[in-house]
């Protein structure tokens, strides 16, 4: 089994938004498939882990992308495995057209869970080890998202569309939520982004999720996802260049 | 090119609900894939018609299956054009898993609609009656809905992820707001189903739309989106069998 995982992508008409081009929350769908597939091919995908009550959970996430490509255009996403401690993984992403062109990088950081406790599991002698890779990944690595003064915008119920197979929030129903609350003359623009976002608490089925958002200027936004109890829930920023 | 088109799909690892299964919106989404590049590869795809002012639109849908495929099942789509009348035709499909299993059928009504006058466009003298083809497709075709008396559930404001490449509601979203208000446990349940939707009026961005419910039985739900002036977006009825 190669090291680096290739994920093709073909875009349909229904995955592009009214400028034609794939949308966000999509593009982060398929990053996750992607990491997904290469875990799932080397034996310790969440299909195999939720066996022995053990599952992935992606804890931060920074996404770097000069275009988003438009219907009937191919994306193809490799990922692989930079590095292994205790209890996480960081694993990054390249992202081209169909003819090569590259177009962006991720960098993830993913921890292994105990289903029943919700614990950290030790990440070491699982095998991932054989799967380390070194290759250029030029963007900064996904940091602490300081919270400025914000206002709460909106809320709403965790539905079973937004669940993924841990029956938790799919990490890239997050992005949609948090996309939505953007004007949506932001998503005209056809400008570089950065898109940088922190999972801190899992959110489940019939919670209410408030969304509080900053716009620190015209081209960069703080949103966070916020639980009942006024604990973050998740924190993300998103910076047009 | 060949007469019926072809559509496979590898299910993803977060393409699937918490029972491992895909889930309803996204093989409704699938299906609006499989008919978009049929009709893109064919000449008279919606992102061809939307450069003459024209495009596609879903009038209804009558989907049965009899499982809904795993993560790492292979779903192929088959699909064919049935007739054309003067302002609408009907598309069939047949569902198979990968190894040629025969797991369901849909049937479907289009209106193609000029984008500024929203009037729909006679289909004659398109090129799409050399595309029309017979083959079996038994379910019983989309007909009216008759809602009974309801109960108002739950009401959203159409976001910038609910909207496709012609800016108005994706027709797999409206799928994705109506399956949100079934009992979870439905969709534990792996029996047939029959599902079925009849589009009544376009939504657009930032239109609040109300969801109103009728549970005839544990295994039947007629479901509608309402706008704010109380007239029907959309019906819909699931019958699990």
């Amino acid at each position: 089994m190669e090291i680096v995982g290739t994920h093709t992508v073909n875009i349909h008409p229904f995955e592009v938004d009214f400028t034609d081009s794939i949308t966000l929350p999509l593009i982060v769908n398929h990053l996750l498939n992607t990491a997904g597939c290469h875990a799932n091919e080397r034996g310790f995908g969440i299909q195999q882990l939720n066996k022995q009550n053990h599952t992935w959970v992606l804890s931060r996430l920074a996404l770097e992308l000069n275009e988003r490509p438009k219907c009937e255009d191919t994306l193809r996403i490799y990922t692989w495995i930079e590095s292994i401690m205790r209890s996480f993984t960081q694993r990054n992403f390249r992202f081209e057209t169909g003819d090569g062109n590259i177009i962006g990088y991720a960098r993830s950081i993913w921890a292994m869970i105990d289903t029943e406790t919700r614990h950290p599991i030790s990440l070491t002698g699982q095998g991932i080890e054989n799967y380390l890779h070194q290759m250029d990944c030029p963007i900064e690595r996904p940091g602490k998202i300081l919270v400025p003064e914000q206002t709460s915008l909106s809320s709403f119920v965790v539905a079973y569309s937004d669940l993924d197979i841990n029956k938790h929030m799919n990490s890239a129903k997050y992005v949609e939520h948090i996309i939505d609350t953007l004007p949506i003359e932001a998503m005209e623009k056809a400008s570089p982004f950065r898109y940088e976002i922190e999972y801190i608490e899992e959110c489940f089925w019939n919670e209410e999720i408030t969304i509080e958002k900053a716009e620190i200027s015209e081209s960069e936004y703080i949103i966070t996802l916020k639980k009942k109890d006024g604990s973050i829930a998740c924190k993300s920023r998103l910076l047009f260049k």
